[in-house]
């Protein structure tokens, strides 16, 4: 968006810890290192016996093709004082339990520095939450916060920052200005909503999505094809709120209403409203698994970053 | 998809006659042009006395670059019977009423070919509702058909085939055919939804993005920057139910659904049911307008573009 003015500064020699090699943790684990001076100040806990054998042979995979081959002595500990001890960010990525969450940040305050940032990639336990049941102080929860990626992280920008009510200016600045630098997209929320803003939108649009293949209107592969056919190129360059704004043309999204308001309601009362466990299921996953079968993520991968060059790279050459 | 196999024919001798020169309208003429032998075969009918200036100041405006700067001798016309008599295939994009339709219908159906296809661009208005309305015999109404498109149709692959019960299969047969071979996206709806299916998907995400903007959430602005750095580009390459296949991993939508199904129901019943009139709409009309004044839709389209390219020349790498 800002292609002009000053270069943002990237602190390369911050200390990063990662709670959890999953593949959430080791795909930051890949994007952090494109930013660091020495992979030495990547640590990364885990208490399976086979961490260093597990991350030599995944990790790669997410790396950029810039950083493949390289060296790497990223910092490997099964000891969580030892792991938080230097850190500038404690980055969790653990199982998705509060009472997870609650041990991992009362162990980890007890032995990190007083200003390290605390991030957590829950997909749906709040800071506040987490910061309540680990009994945290005031001066720990001002520094716990939210980062959920939008999967994998390594290749998508988006970056849900949720504080709680706790959590300081200065963390979700510091959080903010971290990512920026790094070309990402953060955005902050300004309240902790259920499934925060991303999986809720997406959930959406999959209950109509079922509603309409169990209605028998079209199969699970049709409709797929409609959305990459249609919103998904459209909504990769521009939002639901900036298409339909355009799509009223120079009375914007008022124009858009005035015009085809109804058409908006009539489907909105018609939606369908299914249920998790009504039944709909079975018919559904057989559908997706005869047309996909085991999708071949790292291809995904690749298609998706190509997607995400072509916007910024014809975005660069439109702005002046 | 099937990059590899016969090259699909193009019949570049088919007659097109468009009723109505409406941003569609014309967007479907440069499609065609992009396609057809000569632009004599390309008949436009409207009533507008302005036509001839109209169409070419902009129809040059959706030629692809290619084409841009030929001399077309496009037909215009304001008469009926002239524009249809020759056509092979009728399509109409005229204003959205069921009293429109009928009477341009019944009047083509006087003066069009015994085989001539009859395509309808309407975003709502079934085919049996329109045949019904125009009183159409058995053999005019097997050949009715709608052919919704996602704007723009010269860029947005999308077309959403839906016919009614008394449209033959033939019908269905030749239309897809024609938009495969020009390399479109045609997708069957086996049902005469409301709104079909591509608009009711956008609008259940404009629903729940509505609500969190008036829930204070993150603003209309922040809202577009989730989808397009998330599922926009995701969805540009695999629609919803692949990702959360791929999302499940080897176990596919039903291991997806098993980890995560608490959370996408808690999300469900969370989710807003605002409607068209309720009040939300001045505060996020004026939030549209401030963050995207009158959007540069030439611009739009040149990055759609990109992305549809994008997809298209890397898959096609991927390929044996």
């Amino acid at each position: 968006m800002s292609s002009s003015g000053a270069v943002p500064h990237i602190d390369r020699n911050v200390r990063i810890t990662l709670i959890g090699a999953g593949t959430i943790g080791l795909s930051f684990a890949a994007l952090h290192l494109e930013f660091l001076a020495s992979a030495a100040q990547l640590t990364i806990l885990d208490t399976r016996p086979d961490l260093a054998e597990y991350v030599a042979s995944t990790l790669p995979k997410y790396l950029p093709a810039l950083l493949k081959g390289c060296e790497f002595s990223v910092r490997l500990t099964a000891s969580l004082a030892d792991a938080v001890r230097d850190a500038d960010i404690v980055q969790e990525q653990g199982p998705e339990s509060l009472h997870f969450k609650a041990s991992i940040w009362k162990e980890v305050v007890k032995h990190a520095k007083r200003d390290a940032l605390f991030w957590s990639s829950t997909s749906g336990i709040t800071a506040s939450a987490q910061a309540e049941a680990a009994g945290l102080d005031e001066g720990a929860a001002a520094r716990l916060i939210v980062v959920h990626p939008y999967n994998p992280p390594h290749i998508m920008p988006l970056l849900e920052v949720v504080p709680s009510a706790k959590t300081k200016a200065a963390t979700v600045d510091r959080t903010l200005e971290f990512w920026k630098t790094r070309g990402r997209e953060p955005v902050v929320l300004k309240k902790e909503c259920p499934g925060f803003v991303a999986n809720r939108l997406a959930f959406a649009l999959l209950r109509e999505s079922i509603h309409l293949v169990r209605d028998g209107v079209l199969s699970v592969e049709e409709l797929d094809r409609v959305v990459q056919a249609s919103m998904g190129p459209r909504w990769a360059i521009a939002g639901p709120f900036k298409s339909y704004h355009a799509g009223g043309g120079p009375g914007g999204l008022e124009a858009f209403f005035k015009n085809i308001g109804g058409t908006v309601q009539g489907c909105w009362e018609d939606s369908g409203r299914e249920n998790v466990g009504e039944g709909w299921e079975p018919e559904i996953f057989r559908q997706a698994n005869e047309a996909y079968g085991v999708v071949d993520t790292s291809e995904r991968d690749r298609l998706t970053k190509a997607v995400l060059g072509a916007v910024q790279s014809n975005q660069s050459l439109g702005s002046p």
